[in-house]
């Protein structure tokens, strides 16, 4: 049996609490997160010991892995001591809104043996995952177009757009991070964005187009307000074929009215609920990995490179002009 | 140039008038109806003259063909006179609502040489027809079961129903025809009807079963009123897959809001909109077989059977018997 | 926690099994099964101590409740003895392939307080369950028509088909759950069936029409194959409009290439993996009404109204009529 | 009557002619073009005289209109004739390659009174109109995110693509005037392109941004090659809603087998297929205007307009930099 500590005990951190309590070969050790009411709420119903003491995780040896759900701040911090102790790392996207320090803390962990994995888990939904297992297979042959829409059902409050490192970064990484994930490298990013929606002064609609080292184009569209629901759509355009990704449905009702025929219900949720089967299957890879010593995919790479497509994207957005990646 | 004459300037006169008019191959020579002003006003749009005088059209030897959209009781009468002048017909539909009439006009042309067709419109579908070719090219295996949903958008005014003959005769028929386009002959039918809508007293809600000769199954659903329009739909369920053609939608339009997601327009009219290409189609064949002197189909004998069919479902609805036919 | 004793280590057995041990609110007490080694497999995987001793179950007071998933035969009887055990009891259907049995064990329970469900997991879908809840809410107006569209992927062994009462009793009955579901009474039922597929001498092929105590019309449409997987469907039309339920899909992957567009995957499994939410929420569903002593639905009655509808549908395809119910 | 004189008997001056003679308003006068063998072979067909005489034709006093689906490098010349000789003229889009050449046409032109249209026959979709009317009519609010996606089913012949001025002047012209359509004026514009496909040395592959004075942002992807045929749809997303546009298909038949469900069928042909209805009701349009004396849409501005967001997008495309326009 695993024993997993949680830093977080937050939304997201109740997701991975949910799952982990909800994989037979895993155990919660701990729930760390200087709000104790929050982690002992989740204790009490996941199991494992309600905690403010980091230390005192890192330290406990029977502790085999990490899963960092806390702020983004807290990200490099946590991952750096994880890896020094010794104890495998699943950490949520972003690493750092700051890619200098994605990249010092890489140069502290990287001679050291280590299992860290990026929380990406749209890399783990069942049908992005089926277009990229039959795109790999060849059923439409050369990847040339890939488009992803990408839209929030509403957008956060003012005060967390500023803190998240604005859309490219906070929002817009999970849709870099597809496209990579597609595509792999990325050689050059042109983003246009615009502020329709929110008083935040930050933009809330963007249009952003990659291109990729073997060729191909991506192109993502992101809106933070879509009024019917979280949109998350994907299209792998190839040489013989197309193959999409609709929305997730809660039914599979169709409405039949004098004003609308077939017509669908309203969309699953926002994220949480979207993609819950998503952060189960993404925690069953981080725990496989863990088990077999094997290296877990997104990784600390995946997930700087996603960064960097953050910033080169804002770079964009300000000059007008194409940014080249490395 | 064929010159056609049109018996009736009624709703489905006004179809026929303009198919001829639009028909590079054909011209109008009468419209014959005793409301004067009808005619006039067909012909004044797509040509013609207007008369009330049948035997000066059956008389004019420069008459090549008859289209009789008349009143049901007048079909026998028109048809049989139109086969003596020799000149081609094509009859809507029923031929009469008394089977007993329709065998004594057989009796009265099957000698003479004739081209005589009814007035199925819907096996010129460009969907229904594409799934009976594909079915019989083989797509889906061995025909087993077969499915009709055929629902008018509202009920007509009481008087039309008791004058129609009844659900069966009036609107069943183009079903009945339907399963035997698909099926060929039909050995026995099993009908249940409903009086759920309307205060006229007929049934306006039915389902019939029917077998084939070749043992398939088929199954037909009406309704006299369907609060999302006009529901015409065909599913043909064979060994190795299912073909099903849906509603004809007037746009590819899809909306999206909170309340429903994916929704297509409302559908396409009543059946002179819904199946106008049909009207152009059947024509388009009637005029091809009055050229090269082909039988065309659907021919007298469908319009036979598919009485007969209704015949029977009112008897089986009446004993809540099986009803075997010849 | 509830102690949950399981009969039966089949098919059925291995998806209660883990329902069970999914649930945090109950506990395997016993599997029993004489094929000791079936029993053991799930024992080792989901817990409770495999057993071939249905006395001693019966008589542990510590069990609560039993879940009968043994051969049909077995029902009435473990049904009975559960009942004077006073433990609840989820019954498979159907009770028994024999009404006059099942009206046997009903005077022997009817004085006893008991809970009884039987096993018609197909109420707990979740599509068909939300278009019940929204024809209730009065979204389509008063129900009129009713289909239901019912293929397995492939026919069962030869051996089955005798062995489980024919297709009416056997793959039929859930449809007639369905249309209970949905309309309250059943007055009428005729019903046509067809040898088309298999060697059984059974039919294969059916399509069953019922008439409601309301008035409504039901149709129900079977096959034994399907070539295009496992088909559960259903429409509910009404006054002022209709709601559909369309088969379930893995992903919402859709294909485009140059022979088909828009194409959906393969549907899901068989009823095991299909209705796999509704086997999980029809356990819910048993446990609730065992903790909160409620009657549980659908409740015995139900599963003897069902029955009685496939003995009447075996008569109706006997005779040819119509059968009149109660 | 309105006297028509169509200039070119290419495969668009075929459409033209057809319209022309199925339009009860109007008469074919001339078919002009130096191939005299494909102009008598549609004055055969449509009517009208067949001529390689330009100054005859533009003398005729009776020639009310005219039509130029000749190569573009003769618009400028044919249209700027066209207006002095006072004849009301629809030219295909482009109206030249060069902006400079539009811009000289103008000065020559713009004061004389003239009725000149363009031939976006887009525009006259009626999918596309449909949702730029429920937009205008706040079905969705305002417009924040256009999304166009546009591909040929295959590439053209290697010669036609250095003549027709690359992609964006021939193919993503038709894009850029749906935008302004939907968008109005557009105030910059970036794009990117990729040659994936042909041995054109052209780009092939395309995505462009364009952000309108609104503030709203549009995306055309464009790809000269697709496997599953002609794929025209759009998406226009609001503050209150989403409506789109599918790929037109020829029926409404869906196959379901082993490997595809609810599949639709292969799309309909190409532009002249697809658009049959988008040019009559272009013509339609157009001879409205000429009898009713009203400035057609899309106008000559429009016509240029598009052309001038074409060179932006070449240049674009050069510099990597986002192109601002007047």
């Amino acid at each position: 049996m695993l024993r997993v500590a949680l830093f977080g005990a937050g939304r997201i951190g109740q997701v991975h609490a949910a799952s982990v309590a909800a994989d037979p070969r895993a155990d919660l050790a701990y729930i760390c997160d200087p709000a104790t009411e929050a982690a002992t709420t989740l204790t009490d119903r996941f199991g494992g010991v309600p905690t403010t003491d980091i230390d005192a995780v890192m330290a406990d040896e029977s502790v085999d892995a990490v899963i960092i759900g806390s702020p983004t701040s807290t990200h490099v911090d946590l991952l750096t001591r994880a890896v020094r102790a010794g104890k495998a790392a699943l950490c949520e996207k972003p690493i750092d809104l700051d890619l200098a320090r994605v990249d010092a803390c890489w140069a502290e962990i990287k001679d050291i043996p280590h299992t860290v994995m990026i929380g990406f888990n749209r890399r783990f939904d069942v049908s992005f995952r089926a277009i990229r297992d039959r795109v790999a297979a060849g059923e439409v042959g050369r990847l040339e177009q890939l488009a992803i829409t990408s839209r929030d059902p509403a957008p956060p409050p003012d005060g967390y757009v500023t803190a998240s490192g604005g859309l490219f970064r906070d929002m817009t990484i999970h849709d870099f991070d597809m496209a990579r994930y597609f595509l792999g490298d990325i050689v050059s990013v042109h983003a246009t964005g615009a502020n329709l929606i929110t008083e935040s002064g930050d933009i809330d609609s963007a249009i952003v187009v990659l291109r990729s080292a073997g060729g191909a184009l991506a192109q993502i569209t992101n809106s933070r307000r879509c009024a019917f629901g979280y949109d998350q759509r994907l299209e792998a355009f190839g040489a013989t074929g197309m193959l999409s990704a609709g929305n997730q449905l809660p039914t599979m009702v169709r409405y039949y009215g004098p004003e609308r025929t077939d017509a669908a219900d309203p969309y699953v949720g926002f994220f949480l609920e979207r993609y819950t089967p998503a952060y189960r299957a993404e925690l069953d890879h981080f725990l496989r990995a863990v088990e077999d010593g094997r290296a877990p995919s997104p990784s600390f790479a995946d997930g700087r490179a996603a960064l960097a497509l953050a910033e080169a994207a804002d770079e964009s957005m300000r000059t007008g002009a194409v940014v080249t990646l490395g």
